[in-house]
C-alpha cells in the first residue's frame, strides 16, 4: 500500500481491483434498470446482471484469491504497514464470506428470494400473511443454514451471523444493550409529545409546490450541501436510492410529491448524505475495501446526520427559508421559521415505517429486531409473526394494526432473505447523532454556519473523521476513535428531546 | 437451432451468448458515458470497459470456442440445418477475426489509435494536417499488419480485409465498379441543379422552434415510424447514434438546434431507423450471429431509407404538416407543401461531409475511398493526402478547400484507425434505394400510405425480409434475395434524378 509494496500486496490489490471493476459495472446496470432501461429489457438485462454476479463471486472466491491473501498475511514486513494490515483484514473477512456457502445453498437462495419477493408482493396487495407464510419459512430455513456456515461466537446466536453481513461485528446482544434502555425513553418522550396541549404546525407540508420547482431546490440543496454533481447525478425513481459505480461516479434519486415539499427534500438529503459519503472515499483506493465504506449503520448515519440533524434544525430552516422564494416562488415567504422549522419535526405515531417521524421510527425498527432475532433463534415460528407484531406495535406505538398490509407485510427485506439488516437503520440513527455531537464539540460554531448555509466545515469533518477511512476501521473502532466513547442511546435522546420537548411546549 | 437441436449446437450457442452478455453489458456503459456519466466517472470507466473487453475477446478466441465450431462444422447431421450452417458459418468468421490478430498488435492498435484521435483533435483545432501526419502514418502501418494478418484474396488488395470487418465481402474493386459509373452521374446532376434557374426555399430550415418541441416532435415522429419506445429511449447528445444492448434495449440520441428542426427530424428519423432495425432483430436469436445486424451498409440503409426516401418525400410532409401546428406551433401552418417539401431537399456543395445533402453527400465518400484505397495500397503516402483531397474536391465538388480544418482532417474515422469503413455509408444509400424500389414495386400503394402517416407496411416489410435474418445471409446474398438484382447505382440515381430535378424545375 505503499509506494515500496512488495509485489504479492500488489497482486492482491490488482486481484480485488478486477473483480471491484466487474462488480461496479454491474452495479451502472442496476442503477440503468431502476432508472433508465426500457420495460422490454428486463430478461436479457436479468442475464447480463446473472453472469457478471456469477464471474465476480468466481474470482471473489477463487483459490488465487486466497493464495494471495495467505501469501501477505505471512509477510511480516508487509503486514507491519497498518493499511496493508486493515487490508488483508478486511480482504480475509470477504474471501471468508464468498467461500462459506456452498454455491448450491447461494442458488437455492437466489431462486427462492426471487419467488418469494413476487410473492410477498401479492400477499401485500391481498394483505394475507398466510399467503407468504410457506415462502417466509423456506427464507428463514435457509437462512439458519446460511448462518451456520458462516458461524457465530459460542456465547452469541445466529442471528448475530446474518447481521455480520451488514455490520460487522454486529451481535444480537450488542443491540439489544443499545435498544432495550433506548425503548421505554423512546415510548415515554413519544407519549409526553402526543399528551403535549402545544402541537407544531404541519401546514408548510400541505404547500403545493410543482415538481419542476422541488427538482430545481433538491438539486440546490444537495449541491449546497456538498453533494458533488461533477462526480455524481440526481434522477427520479419511486423508491429513493443512493448507487453507482465508485467514489467518482455516485447516483442518487429522489422522489416528488407536488402535496409535500418536505418529502423530497428529505428524501434528497437522505440520499446525498449516502452520496458525499461515498464521494469522500478515497479514489487511491477505490476497487479495493479500504476504498468501500465501513457498514450500512455507518452509511446509514451519513444520510440521516445530513437528513435530520442538519435537515431538521432550526439553523438549516433559518438559511432555507431565506432561498424558497427563489426556488419555489414568493409566496412561501409567508410561511414563519417556526412553521416551517415544525413542520420539519410533526411527530404522529403511524403503522408505515417509511413514513414515520424521528422520534417513533425507531420503535418501528425494535419491533422487526425482536421478531427477526426470535424467528432465526427457533423460539418464534413463522406463522406466529403476526401475532407477535400487532403485540408489540400497541406495546411499543400503541396502535391496533389493522391488517397485514400495513403490518408484518409492509417491508420487502424478509422477501428478498435480508434479516439482520433492520437495526442498521436504527444503529445509523445513534451513530449520526453521537457523530454529530462530537463534530458540534469539535467545532462550536457549526450550527451558527448552518444558519447562513455554511456546510463545508461539517462534510470536511465528516470526509476526514469518517470518509477517507474507507473499511481501515471497524464500525466499533470507528465510533471509539471519532467520538472517544462506545456507541451509546444518550447521543440520540439528547437529540430528540432537546429538540421535540420545546417544539411541543414542553 | 431446432427443438432436436445436438448438444453440441447448445453449447456453442452458449458459449456465444455469454461472450454477448458481457460485451452487450458494455455497450450499455459506452452509453451511459455517452449521455448520463459525470465527468469525474471517465477513469475508472475507462478500466471497467477495458476489462470486459478483454473478457470478451478472451472468450471470443478461446479454444474452447474453436473446438465448439470444429465440433459442429463436422456434425453434418447439425450442418444440414440451413439456420445451423448460417450461424456456424459466421461464428468461423467471427472466431477467425478474433484470432487471427497476435495480441500485441490489437494492444499497439488501442494505444496508437488512443493517442491518435488526442492527436488529431489538436490538429484539426490547428488545421494543421502535418502535426497529424505522423501518427497517420503509424496508423497505416499498422492497419496494413492488420490486413496482412487477416488476409485477402489473391485478386484482391489490402483494403479488402479491412473493409471486410465492417462489411463482409466487401473489395475495392467491388466498391469500384459502383462507384466509377455513379459519380459522373451525380456530377452531372449536382452541375444541372446548380445551374438551374429555379431553387427550392430553404425558407423552413430557418424557422424557430423551441427544443421542447422538437423533442416531442421527434419522439412523435420515431414513434410514429415504427420505434418501440417499450423496448427503447431516445436521449440527447452531441454526436447522434443508436447503441443499446439487445433488441428489446435500444438505445437512440438526437440532436436539436432551435433554428433547423430539420436537423434533430433528420437525425432522429435516421437514428430511429437504425433503432427500428435493431428492434427488428428476433429475440430468439439474441447474443448469436443470427439475433445480429448484417453489415454496417445493411444497417445504413435501414437509416438512410427513413431519413431519405421517407423522410425527405413528399408524401411524409403532406401528412407531417397536418401534424406541425400541434406539434410547433399554429404558426407554421403557414408554410405550404411546396415550402416544406422543397426545405428537406436543397442542394449545396459544401465542403462537410456530414453537413452535405442527399445528391452530394456520396461524392465527399468517394474522395475518402480513393484515398484509403490508395494509402493502404501504397501507391499514396500519407504526407500527400491534403493535396490529394483538395484536388478531388475540386474536381467532384467544384470546391476549393480553405484549410485542413474543412479538409481532410474533418472526419474523426481515420484517427481512430478505421479504414475500410466510409463507402459503407455509400453502400447504405444505395442498398436503401435499392429495397425501397423493391417495397414500392410490391406495394404499390406505400407512398400514398406514407401520405396518411401509415408507416407500418413498410416496417413489417423490413421487419420479415431484412431485420427478422439476422447475419443468415451476406449482404450481396440479402441484396439478391430481397430484390432479385445484384447491387446497382441505378435506383439511387432514379431516387435523386426523379425528386431533385423537379424540384430545381428542370
Amino acid at each position: 500500500m505503499t509506494t515500496t509494496a512488495p509485489a504479492t500486496v500488489d497482486a492482491l490489490i490488482r486481484h480485488i481491483e478486477e473483480a471491484s471493476l466487474l462488480s461496479s459495472s454491474n452495479a451502472i446496470l442496476d442503477w440503468d434498470q431502476e432508472t433508465m432501461m426500457p420495460q422490454g429489457g428486463i430478461e436479457w438485462r436479468a442475464r447480463q446482471q446473472a453472469l457478471l454476479a456469477r464471474i465476480v463471486h468466481e474470482r471473489a472466491s477463487s483459490i488465487e484469491r486466497g493464495d494471495l491473501i495467505e501469501a501477505v498475511e505471512r509477510d511480516r514486513e508487509a503486514m507491519a504497514d497498518a493499511q496493508t494490515a486493515a487490508l488483508v483484514r478486511e480482504a480475509r473477512r470477504d474471501y471468508g464470506k464468498a467461500t462459506k456457502l456452498p454455491s448450491s445453498l447461494v442458488e437455492e437462495m437466489t431462486r427462492i428470494s426471487s419467488m418469494a419477493k413476487h410473492e410477498w408482493a401479492l400477499a401485500r396487495a391481498a394483505s394475507d400473511f398466510a399467503r407468504f407464510s410457506p415462502w417466509l419459512e423456506k427464507l428463514v430455513g435457509l437462512l439458519r443454514a446460511q448462518a451456520d456456515c458462516y458461524g457465530f461466537a459460542k456465547d452469541g446466536e445466529r442471528w448475530d451471523a446474518l447481521a455480520d453481513l451488514y455490520e460487522p461485528g454486529c451481535t444480537a446482544r450488542s443491540v439489544a444493550a443499545v435498544f432495550d434502555p433506548l425503548r421505554p425513553r423512546l415510548q415515554g418522550l413519544v407519549a409526553d409529545l402526543m399528551a403535549a396541549k402545544t402541537k407544531p404546525s404541519g401546514e408548510f407540508n400541505d404547500y403545493l409546490v410543482p415538481i419542476a420547482q422541488q427538482e430545481e431546490l433538491s438539486r440546490f440543496v444537495a449541491e449546497r450541501i456538498g453533494f458533488d454533481f461533477n462526480r455524481g447525478r440526481l434522477d427520479r425513481s419511486t423508491h429513493p436510492f443512493c448507487s453507482g459505480s465508485h467514489c467518482n461516479d455516485v447516483r442518487l434519486t429522489t422522489r416528488y410529491n407536488e402535496r409535500c415539499v418536505n418529502d423530497a427534500l428529505g428524501s434528497t438529503m437522505h440520499e446525498a448524505g449516502h452520496g458525499i459519503y461515498e464521494q469522500g472515499l478515497p479514489f487511491a483506493r477505490v476497487g479495493t475495501p479500504l476504498g468501500e465504506s465501513v457498514s450500512l449503520g455507518i452509511h446509514e448515519s451519513q444520510s440521516r446526520m445530513w437528513e435530520n440533524q442538519v435537515g431538521r434544525s432550526r439553523p438549516f430552516w433559518s438559511w432555507l427559508r431565506g432561498e424558497l422564494p427563489r426556488a419555489i416562488g414568493a409566496d412561501s415567504a409567508r410561511f414563519s421559521l417556526d412553521q416551517l422549522y415544525a413542520a420539519a419535526n410533526v411527530v404522529e405515531p403511524g403503522f408505515i415505517r417509511v413514513e414515520s417521524d424521528e422520534a417513533t421510527y425507531n420503535l418501528h425498527i425494535m419491533v422487526r429486531f425482536e421478531i427477526e432475532r426470535a424467528v432465526i433463534g427457533g423460539s418464534l415460528e413463522v406463522a406466529g409473526i403476526p401475532s407477535v407484531w400487532n403485540k408489540l406495535y400497541k406495546d411499543y406505538l400503541g396502535l391496533v394494526v389493522p391488517d397485514d398490509r400495513r403490518g408484518c407485510l409492509q417491508d420487502i427485506h424478509w422477501s428478498m432473505g435480508a434479516m439482520g439488516y433492520f437495526p442498521t437503520y436504527t444503529l445509523g440513527n445513534l451513530y449520526a447523532s453521537q457523530f454529530f455531537e462530537a463534530a458540534c464539540a469539535e467545532m462550536p460554531g457549526l450550527l451558527d454556519g448552518v444558519a447562513r448555509g455554511e456546510f463545508t466545515p461539517l462534510k470536511a469533518w465528516l470526509n476526514s473523521n469518517i470518509h477517507a477511512h474507507g473499511r481501515r476501521f471497524t464500525p466499533s473502532e470507528l465510533v471509539q476513535r471519532v467520538t472517544g466513547k462506545p456507541l451509546s442511546p444518550e447521543p440520540l435522546m439528547r437529540h430528540l428531546e432537546g429538540k421535540l420537548r420545546p417544539l411541543y411546549g414542553l
